[in-house]
């Protein structure tokens, strides 16, 4: 392909093994070609992948694209998004990589033409999901709109990729993005929370690292709410000042226990149930701010008079935008809090399939589960 | 009082004609001290004041302050928010108004020192209702925790007070709070809508004067959308670019046949029903915010999963803050647009029961129904 | 070219007329062959072009990327940045235009990859001038850095592209740019204008226009200063709400006379002298801000103690960003100001070097001075 | 005095030893009576106040009131606004703090009532100064228009108290505020510094903190400039990645050579010098902001042509605002910076022009020089 340049210390091979798409939950381990990178956009050899939930979802129900009007099910897709690699290609005026770079990435880049790409929202590019055929904007999103990780070589834009400290494992690596979207979050709920009192509701891993991240950005007290006593820890362990556990107690009043009777200046909601998110509007004290990280699967009885009546702002944030990623890796680069702590188990690329068994059905209580292209030995439970 | 300058131009007279609560839905004429201003406020000599929906449910419920766990019922409290006058006295230390200066009003006065009022939030003030008794933290709010404006004279901190041009009616300044609010609600979805889409749904005061405030922003196109035609036809008198009744159509797919397919950048959401709430949701592109400036009674099933996935912010505003109503002043003195099409009935303040069932019953379609505590006739119908 | 669309009804010649740069202040017709637009590009059919003081900078010193150490001189360069027209081509991918629109351009596209692109600050592109060659980072800035207007085809990427309404002529919608280079600097002190106090210093076309801006911001009193009384005059038809020459009065004395003696709350400061630059900081209240749209040749001696010690902050502005050209064209669509009344001469495209000396020497008072590709006769002075 | 509570186990003296301004540059020491809190202010019992270059400037020119056209020199004023305390005395309707906390101050409590105090810009309040006499507005500024901390008992608005933890001393508790400025700075800059460049020049007190105070906040890398080494010594303590004698070395390569050749996102420039401004603009990436937190006493020659075209802004700023202190506070009580690093005196009240001339001469290497009301002994050097 014109302009692309490999090296030799990294030759490239002309096929990959890759798991594709087959009917809903079907996944199949395939022979394709590798991939090259075009203009901006650079090759990655995938050395640990994470698994989110939205991929099992993505297997189950097709990638968004699909869900909103495509054709039935996309099959030939590679799912997988939380990958990190080494770069093995660099497309055409790419110089802002090298060859032999470790690097992690994050899921979008924006079309760049549209009116939200050109606000610095490339997250929610109005040309998402047109990358292919007829109408290719150039937007892109690894795993969920174009192949992503869970394959030995994936294409990136280059707006996706951000370089890996050494001090930094690969598995690690591949919880960046995780880091960058409790970044996006509070990002958006304003970002100056130093000594402002934040609940993150449901410990799963975008509220554990939002944990993490309040507290790096100085939040004071920070709240963790959930109904597993192993989660809780786990927050602790990455610097909540407190944790409720939500089965023993009523939430909002152990909430303004803690904090104050008029609630917190703000929450990160990451449980996505109804009880869930009116626990947070009720927490949550006059003039506060709810980032909505999580959602349930249906419309909700939200108690919205009480929200207009405090004043209060509902974030729906989706995916690691503002490059919220690069602010997640300064603060873990710098070993600010231990991601690490949330990542339980590893399996080796050829087992996916039970790796996604352990994500789905948090068998032995797996949080983030990594899958390795190679030397990877399944992982004894770490926390 | 200490310090209160009043002049002879002006005499204040020691008592006043005054509404006050009884039982719910009681009002009733008294004669009651005129209250002096103290340290940074004036006394306001009424001339008009303006029926809100907000009026009649304190007549009937009480006020915030008691809906929240206060006594069981305000008597004696005089309600009435959206009022101007002339100034008559002057507290100590203020030399921002002169006596006779024309004057229209805004609700909130925040207590300056809580975490709110000190980001300049005044209208979520912490000690919101504290303004009484051993916990009077200077909190404000006419009409709602403080004595307002159906009667003869009201004091007001010196930040709620706007000099009204002589250009000006008495009549049009009562509505500048109105559009303040609308102008509030524009700004925290960002302010800078010019050439923006912008629906504003329901087309009550607040709704009717965002399109004309929208407009005078510069946002394009402004849609209206409502079920009666004589609310969108003074819709269209104050700018909206198109209008569309709810009932004949579906609203969703006529917004994005007049706006694109993706939707709508902005809505002002001023119907508070669950199905304009969710259209609402339906009709904005990904990025795109919403105004709730109205609210059900109870809680409502809202389309949560949609707001999430397409990274939607819902701003959930309570009054006129930060400053909006002096900006929505500056249009409305330069003649903008004219607010004065939303007024149609005039009582005089012996009749406020009558007025208040004029607003209440929608008689003869009222929509702003303005009190004059002297010289007023009822006045036909406008529109 | 792959992927250009073009049209029957819309011929696109060979070669076309240009005008390029020879030696410094040399400008030579020539003819070129018509360039094709690639992905995500349009070809525009010249219609009418603006001249800029910034052109004759260019003309006389090169263009920005020489001056910081590129090559002697740039030869074969056509600049010319004020520039609109029809659509003639479609690079590949583009469907937001169809050829035969009319359409008005803003100048810097950036690379969408560098740090201030992801921001939404394309015009602060880290890749800025980065579009020849071998490190071609995709970024454009017409005129500039890549070929301009003063010739009959250009091409530009689709984001600086904006529709042109059938009501503005052609030569109006030259001026869209330089309203968006106004809007810009409103925008970046805050956007939020409406009722406070904005003084603009120096009535060239951005000071002019920002004066229209303002007012249609809804920004009172906006106060123009100058030396020229035509212009001021121009200044109070645009919506000046007064003006002041300077060289009549101390003009910081005359504007605290006309704003309050604590001085204005915004100054946009298009004079670029030393003189004018202090006398902006020292009218400017505390915690006030100012915008330098233009600048002295050389380092001046500057007020900053007073800066520093009133809190306030200084936008050193370049160009037209954050879409304020669609925020302009918004207002200008709208007939909100009438940007025509700064036209007050056309050309040929034959007689630009006669243009040029009538923009550079303000022969016959002119301000703006265009250049029509076709049908054009040379104007009488308008104003 | 009405409403003012008091306790028996912390009595409140008649009268208290407090030096007061005398002749410029004359420091007395006199018996006064202890003041009062009125409603929303407090009494402290300081217990220990450092010594800040502008009270050295006060103590020779006068409060900046008197600077201004205040009359000749403000005797019998005491000076002295980083102090920290013990509450004594509580006014009417205080129920945020109780008698016996431990406190430190910040400056400023703006009036509440001006446009900068409503848009929560307290520290540039447009009634700066007025609180004496007729025109008493309620604005106050502890050592600078009201009464500081060179004295054993000071009155403060509550707006101006943050508590202290136990963890912390006296001493590292009169540091709050000079983080609070470092803390505004960047605060106007943006706050969101993780992971971006960011230069501090002058590694004086407020550039040490801000070196911290970036780091807390995950900036990175961050580069102290500076002349002197034992100073950078300070600020490799303090979190610096990098320092920088200026001394021997071109700073601007020098910087470029850490951070890349475009330069840094950022820089608090805190040295205050024409040269250092002049470095801190050519080191500034474009698009780049500046925080200038020093000044030249006079005017000083700047390259505003190279701020203009790298559309650069400059943030003057004045004190500790938008709630920095508070912020500030998070990250010290948290342990992430240990600002006593920079403590490096303390004397006894009675010795204060002792401590002055430490200060003031930097005497042994002086950084802050802590005077204490009680039991305090000259501290030997600390670092």
């Amino acid at each position: 392909m014109s302009g692309v340049k490999v090296s030799d210390s990294m030759p490239v091979p002309e096929t990959m093994k890759a798991w594709v798409i087959g009917d809903p939950d079907e996944l199949i381990q395939v022979e394709k070609p590798v991939p090259m990178p075009s203009r901006a956009e650079i090759l990655v050899r995938i050395d640990a992948v994470a698994i989110c939930a939205t991929d099992l979802e993505i297997i189950h129900y097709g990638t968004p694209a699909l869900i909103e009007g495509g054709p039935p099910f996309n099959k030939n897709f590679t799912p997988g998004h939380e990958y990190m690699g080494t770069v093995a290609a660099l497309g055409e005026g790419v110089d802002e990589f090298e060859i032999g770079d470790r690097v992690t990435v994050e899921i979008h880049a924006g079309c760049g033409q549209c009116k939200r790409c050109r606000q610095g929202m490339y997250t929610s590019c109005h040309n998402y999901g047109l990358n292919y055929g007829d109408v290719n904007k150039g937007h892109r999103a690894n795993g969920f709109t174009t192949d992503g990780g869970f394959t030995e070589y994936a294409v990136n834009h280059i707006n996706t990729v951000i370089k890996v400290p050494d001090t930094m494992s690969d598995e690690e690596a591949t919880l960046v993005v995780t880091a960058g979207t409790s970044m996006y979050g509070l990002t958006e709920l304003g970002g100056l929370v130093a000594g402002e009192s934040v609940v993150v509701t449901g410990p799963g891993p975008i509220g554990l690292l939002a944990v993490a991240v309040a507290k790096s950005l100085g939040a004071s007290p920070v709240i963790l709410t959930g109904t597993r006593d192993s989660r809780l820890k786990i927050g602790l362990a990455l610097g909540a000042d407190h944790v409720i556990n939500v089965k023993d107690t009523n939430v909002v009043d152990a909430v303004k226990e803690l904090a104050g009777e008029l609630g917190v200046d703000y929450v990160v909601e990451c449980a996505g149930s109804e009880v869930a998110i009116n626990d947070a509007i009720h927490m949550t004290n006059r003039g506060g701010k709810i980032c909505l990280a999580a959602f349930p699967h249906d419309p909700a009885k939200i108690d919205l008079p009480h929200v207009v009546k405090n004043n209060m702002y509902l974030y729906g944030i989706r995916g690691e935008g503002r490059s919220a990623t690069h602010r997640a890796m300064a603060f873990m680069a710098d070993k600010q809090f231990d991601a690490s702590l949330i990542h339980t188990h590893t399996f080796a690329l050829d087992d996916l399939p039970e790796a996604l068994r352990y994500a789905r059905e948090r068998v032995d209580d797996a949080i983030k589960v990594v899958v390795k292209a190679r030397d990877a030995q399944q992982k004894l439970k770490a926390v």
